[in-house]
């Protein structure tokens, strides 16, 4: 086990859970927000554009927190600075 | 245990595990959002295009998270850069 | 312990377990939309077409993210990029 | 412990966890799915017809799930390709 | 612990913890089910019939989901194709 | 530690953790499935006796898989092929 | 660390935690049983007789799966075969 | 660490756990059947004695589970046979 | 490590795990019917002293499980067998 | 590592965490008790006197609960038989 | 690593846990306590006296178990025997 | 593994954790309000300038410790100083 | 690993996580304690004075309850009596 | 590994699990109080002013606790006491 294999495992393990354990919470939260939405717009109708409006706010703040995740794992895997700084070394090291 | 295999071992675990774990979330709030639907179609079927046209904004959204999951998933079995890099080197590193 | 069988462990505990943690959050999600539907119908009888046909969208989109983990497992165990690099090197690596 | 040892072991506690576990998940969505069917029937016992129609077709989808749980498990057991590829070779290697 | 002795233990514990884990699931559907069932009957005496014969249809899908962890785990302990390979080889192996 | 003890630990272990954990499942749902019986022969007692048929009935089936477990269990103490083949051994191997 | 001294810990510590955790559910099964039959009680005293035969039939069900519990964990301790074999055994094995 | 310190500190280690474990279920389920029957008297003060009765019942049957873990835990503090047989053994083994 | 100090470790170790782990169940039982007591006293304060003198009862029947506990935990620090044995024998085994 | 230190590594750990997690329960069931006693002296304030006084005997005996597991961590630090013995030996053992 | 030191983190860290640990109970009773205190207040504001008497006294008593676990972790910090007892000691021990 | 190596490996693991599992409360809460927010607006239509405007400040509030975790990430991938500090050492330490 | 970074890892971890985990109660506590308020203000709005005066009270010592943990943090940061121990320490020890 | 990347990596560890782990709390309990508000407000729009002061404030000391998570956080990271003294050593140590 070299330095870059451990630095490459590390990354590749942390990259995926961290979009998976960071799945969890914007999912439950969206299926959340979106359920009282479709039971506020059977109980009051004449406040449909209200509440669409007010969810798509809603559910862009809640993706966003799962879109922090995703590029966190996308930057582990594609731009990841430990890796380039190893890489770049001579193969000596 | 050369370079290879530990890297082929953590990417074929975290493949899995990140869909695996990533579907659990998504799941339950899709499953909450169309349980929502029903009750509310049963309650109001006058709002039906509204709710039908707003439950599938919903779970585009919830979707897109599980999306994200099994991209990144899909990335680590054919297109990790990691793996590219181990077996582009020659044998003998 | 070689390469090649530490890559097929990982292979066949992986397989497994995306399939089993996979199956959980579906199943759940799909019980729920399918009680919600049986209740709806309950109450609204006459709107069993509309009821019924977006419990079907709702089912095949919570099904398709048990087939994400369905087809990850599937990959792992029949067409599994790394195993087919390892068992494809002359066996003195 | 050789090679061929571990896969077995591999196999052996994988086959049975993954039906363990995948159990869980359509078990109780299931139960649920029955159960309000059953609930809707004592509440409206001339939609009966519909009920258990729409009944039997999510237990379908639920099951399903169940079924790729047990499909996975039996083809660790009984056709594993990872074991068939460890027995045929040459007990030397 | 020579390969034989691996593959027994791997065996005996899987098969205990299959049919253990896999029994929960299970159990607390079909508890669901039943207690459904009986409250359903105490409210609509008159559609006994068609309950009691919806409940019987449900518990035996259930069920099956149990008899799937049942029957890994007899095939396990009395029919498991690993422990048949390797005691079937020459002790000197 | 020879191959003999290990089994027997394993056989003991594993024996005594699938009743006990087996024995959740089924008792927390009979619990429930008595607990509705006796509030349903409380709000309508003139259907005592579907309400205690069904509930032996269900009670029969959840109770089977417990027994499941208590059957596994005592196979691994008394009847366990593992066991019988180290045993019948030549002490040498 | 003999073979005696390693089934010996393993039956003491299987025999403590078999009747430890099975305990958990059918006390809080029958708690839940014997609470719904008070509580029937209350709302429906004149159907006292029925209630309370119910009751005894549930609680003995319940009952029977921490009996299993309590065999499995006496039999661990006091007639346990495989202590039996190795004790049997002549002192030099 | 001879035999008689391991077969000491496992019994030790089990029967405090059991005992703290065995705890947990009875003590919930009695405070469950206790809440339940004082909500019932207070709702029903005339059926008192049944109330009381079945509540005595309900107790025992419960309160004899726990018993069953203190048994076992006293058991292995004082008259572990595994103790018993080492102990009795010369110094020399 | 002589035996001495591990069977005294181990002695520590459960005794305070005994009786912190043995304190949750009956505080959270005996919390819960307190409560229902006094939501009982409030509800129908005419049915007072039956009311308390239920609750004593209970709260008895409870408390006694955590003094359970307490004296498996008082055994151990203060009438343990094992130590006795140990600090008894001479100092050179 | 010698004998004094590990028993005094397992002493203030054991302490501490008896008293840490001893404290779950009672408090939970406190906070349960004095909330259901505001409730209920907020619905029926003229049985002011008859609520306080169940209370407080209420929250004595599961004080008394953490006031087991207090004393028990008290003895661990400054009454600990088990140290006494190990700091009274002479140095050389 | 010599005495000192272990002994030094065994403090550190069980100092810190227990506060830790042991916050998470009284934080979550006391808010129930308050937060019914204030619903009660709004419900029955003529009652307001008592009902913020009894709440303090309960404030108390739940603070009380917070109030131990700070001082097991002050003493372990700050007063602790074991340690006293090492930096006593001449070095060469 | 050289220091390197190691800091860099905690700092990537860290780094997706921080992120991953500080989602989690969150997107909750977050949902949460949504939720109430939406249902809320059904309600009472004619206060939803109030009602939004305070559901962006609380959004703002619970997004604010989704952005601490971010930053705590960003500031570990890139500016983190116990990287810089190793790498800016002359590679001979 | 000399004595001095022992100290000082343990003395991070546990600072880090006594607050961390120390964070949750409180936090969990007063959510609840300010909702309860915010509600009981909507409903009985004359008794907003006496309402919040008691909220802050509440919110006061559940507060204190988290600083008690922030306290610990930052002596085991900023005057940790083990770590000035062994930093006055000569250097030879 | 030198003592200075022992408590580098003890820092960012802990560093990034402390405000990770310290989010879930505030953010759950601010999801809270912002949802009653909301609710508070639907329900009595003329108190609109109380509760949003009473909210905001609640809010700020939430946010106070997740705070106390970040400064601590950020002290491990940018003012780290141990770190400052590891490094102010001579290299030699």
């Amino acid at each position: 086990m070299d330095n870059m294999t451990l630095i490459a495992m590390a990354s590749i393990v942390t990259a995926g859970l961290t979009i998976a354990l960071g799945s969890i919470g914007p999912a439950l939260g969206e299926g959340r927000a979106v359920a009282t939405a479709l039971s506020a717009l059977a109980q009051q109708p004449d406040a449909g554009s209200t509440i669409t409006r007010t969810l798509f706010v809603g559910l862009a703040m809640i993706e966003s927190i799962a879109i922090y995740c995703f590029v966190v794992s996308m930057i582990l895997i594609f731009a990841n600075p430990f890796w380039n700084h190893v890489i770049a070394q001579p193969a000596g090291n």
